[in-house]
């Protein structure tokens, strides 16, 4: 199913609390990976497919820093031909004592056209990437290089980040909150359904932040639900 | 006993740190609760009785959508029913993974005066609860909603809370370090003693920061003792 | 072997990333503390030699408020005697749940010159430190006072500190990131190498934000190299 | 519904496996307790409905040895007014660093009648225990008194114990694998159909040690569904 | 290269520990697998070469009881081909709250011919493996069926195990303390560096136990190199 | 003060659970190592003095087979010099990812008349140190060898092993249930004490397993009082 832009802006008008609540109801219960950190904050929303890196642990003989040399390193890879608007998502076996990647990596991928990166493990040089207007999710800063604990292994294979299933072409969405892996199959309903939610929900943070009860409103009842209705139509949502 | 202003100002004078203290001295060693964030940083200092909820494992036939219309679920009751100038904690079971309750419930809660939240949990909405003048205290954010994780049992029981045991009417204080838990019984005390730890404390400060070495004044000989009585005596303190 | 104030500069001025890949290049593996947290974080950098101290857990009868009347308890001579230029390394056994210090002794720390210090548990009075141009780190705030756990053991002897060796004299170097130690022996030939290697990065940094590719630059090839020494040359670096 | 000894009996035939099997396909994911040991291998099965008790963190000015001469504490009661073959089970909030129950209270419940106990946390005397023929589940040993972490608060209420929701009245089953908590409502359902599902187990297992492969048996096709039928009725199953 | 019988032979005769430093020797450091235990303590000494399966998170609409009708079912095609004399090393991603296999499946890979199975995660059916004179490591018994955390992905590629890479065709070993895994390429002359330095060791724990102190033997000086030399001649091995 | 063979003796007729009641009564409340295993259930009772060695994370250039030549190195001079009659604990720093120590250095302590060995890590060979009549206490099997991660660094000085206080001297005591340590000062008291208690203990299990209720009894009423002093008077006790 194409990924188009309108489903694209709908994610990012939406929650990941949200979107949690939307899977729930289509059985979906581990969805959100849990503990990861936007590394800048002021970075725009996660949304895109996902691309895949699959990380083993490191192996003295076979990884060492002379690997880099060769551009069919999976690492060096998925950095240059991740395409852009995707997310990169690295499983890194929840394991943040040394990098999933650093600064110059993130920032290519950034300069490329990438829209975000997620790892279950940590990144290095943290600091720069707090500068870029990328947003970027780790567990932990990693200062140790990569190799000393991950041997790059796969490019776009199903992974496990964080313990939540991902597949190639799932959505990825994130926001300050943190990120949840949206089956692609059904990511454009899902996207539907969060926006209107999120239109309603708007409609009852307004009433309690006006000194209404949550009672009979949250979750509506008949006549929350009519007036949800009027004020849904004098704001044109 | 009754829960005085005066005493509330003072709890909202002194550090969790300074409280820790006062408390070991009566022979109470596990009253502070590790690992807790404080979701906005600017909100006000927390302090206020202790208004409990109790959570166990959710179970999928008993924890659907479909609960919250009930009146009486002891999550949405909590929200309506805790006391003005209370605080709300939540025995989550040191569980983050879904989450001890959203941003309309806090908002609402906000809305009717309670003091603040503490869960050993997680919130979700955490970037919307941030943006209330509000203090909510969660070990992380956790976007899936509560029923994959929480099934809401008891109000107002005893409860352990982060390892730490937490009465109904025990004294919850928060600042930016954590939050303490003063038993209900000796609060009173508990306040003054910190208060006067603290006038010390800051005396001591200004004499390390002014290039004062800590022997003889941290703590206190006959000479710093009465010093600290004349610098006191000097401030009207 | 002297640590210069050369040496100190060139530490100042490099990365904890970039350190760990010139330590692994000599063989060590183990040199970042994961899992610390910068509490000030516009501290100036962290730069100096180890001076530890060494903490087992408190016994009930040994460790009450009256051993700090004690002008030789380790740790107030650790605050009174840590040369200034050094780095309090605290071996706390990553035990976070007392404080490792608090306000007062390390705001007199600050005030004698120490260039920082590092626990891989927790302090107390944090929002305290947090004020201070002073760089400390720390894994989470930690309000119990440090006799609930902690008993202060020896001065300056060789620890773990986050399940890294850190002998006296080691270079302690902390960045936004973290923090690294380098063995005392290697530290001038370390920083230099960190800072060549820094100069190189920073082209690469530079040239990927223009909207190059990784490859053939990092690692860089024979075309690279000659285009970094005249951009290099250029610069006067 | 009545626990009659027929359902009692097919529970002790069937294994905790199984009982996850069928309480999957019933939607049940969350039922078996994990990482606990029995303490006596060569105890009787157990079986029962759950009896229940809640500890929460111990204060040191409420938990001292006097309180056991209080009849009313719950603990205590728990002791003589589990009902014999019930089975107590504690939310001991997985904290086995001090002892459940030690081994002269489960000796009486033992006497008593009672069927077993389960604890998330541990017992102390675990070597006394292991020579009962009793079934007896935690976590690991804690010699340390129960006082020091625990104080007992509620007698059968609904808990958690290792996660798991138990609700006073669920049946309670355990072999050498670990326990399984069956909503009460289905137990019967839940133990007949574990029950054919162990017949049909016996006859793969059988099938599979002749040197039969998987493939077609198990899952069984329409041949296998036939052959097991046959091999049913000439054993009388 | 190919594995021999003789080969296989050295490493059923040498211990896991042994193992460790012969590669350590040569710079592997990560090669042990933590926290495995064996089910059946009576079982053959473990020895082959690895066949991987990989697990992924399971997600609920792709895992349910249905899928093991396919025969090209992953977890299925493993029991069936793995082959003979090999090993089934699983990564459950350290995850035992679900099974990585139960009891028939590990029967047919036990008449199969299989040497034995390794999982980071636990099996169900556990008891019943106990009684298989054939060696099969977990962490913890997992009575839940599989399909709750575990998604079968790919056959025989290379994996982490426990935070330890494993290539197909690495030699898998285990004894009484665990697992280790060596590399392929290097199995033979590990294989027979382990099988000299066990001859050395029983002549060492020999001496020891007839009173011997550890100094001049262990590590051995000229001296007792000799004495080793006449010991072996004198016992032909 | 000396320890005596009166003292040795009670301590080997007491339990580990009991000695933490009595040491709690004394304000210890931290006395108990959890989570050890007894590596051999058939040694006899640990009861002795302790001797402590002090491990620190190792260093590569600092930790390699070479290091054993030296003679002065503390593991080593730990096997040699530990006094017979005396317990080995060791400070692992809870890390049990590589070993303590292993067969042989532990057998050699076993014949040089050690009284047995603690570890808050493991020990390798432990299937040949389950052969020894000698108690040896460690949390898992480690097989990796000692310098992957361990440093001996001190001899003999005051440490912490698995969260617990130990000073040389210090009156190591365990059983099937794991390890506890007594300061060295109170150690005759304690002794006394809880041989007492354990007198009265088995007065009472004797009573409920011969069907009597808690009440009373446990603890000991008047009545109660008064039928232990004849029950021990009549067994001479």
């Amino acid at each position: 199913m194409p990924f188009t832009e309108e489903t694209r802006a709908k994610f990012a008008a939406v929650s990941t609390a949200t979107l949690t609540t939307v899977l729930l109801k289509r059985g979906f219960r581990n969805v959100f990976i849990s503990d990861l950190k936007l590394i800048n904050p002021g970075a725009p929303r996660l949304v895109g497919p996902a691309y895949t890196l699959r990380y083993i642990p490191s192996r003295e003989d076979l990884d060492h820093p002379g690997v880099f040399e060769d551009r069919g390193h999976p690492q060096r890879r998925a950095v240059e031909e991740c395409p852009p608007g995707h997310v990169l998502v690295i499983d890194s076996r929840k394991d943040h004592r040394a990098a999933s990647a650093g600064g110059i990596l993130v920032a290519r991928m950034y300069k490329r056209g990438v829209a975000g990166i997620v790892s279950d493990g940590g990144f290095r040089d943290s600091p720069d990437i707090a500068e870029l207007p990328f947003p970027v999710y780790h567990v932990a800063p990693a200062a140790p290089t990569n190799l000393i604990r991950h041997h790059a292994m796969d490019l776009n294979v199903p992974i496990g980040c964080g313990d939540v299933p991902v597949y190639p072409g799932d959505i990825v969405v994130g926001d300050g909150e943190g990120v949840v892996i949206v089956p692609g199959e059904i990511a454009e309903a899902v996207a539907d359904e969060a926006f209107e939610q999120t239109v309603f929900e708007d409609f009852v943070q307004e009433q309690v932040m006006g000194g209404r009860g949550i009672f009979g409103i949250y979750p509506p009842g008949p006549e929350a639900k009519a007036e949800f209705a009027a004020w849904r139509a004098a704001r044109g949502r």
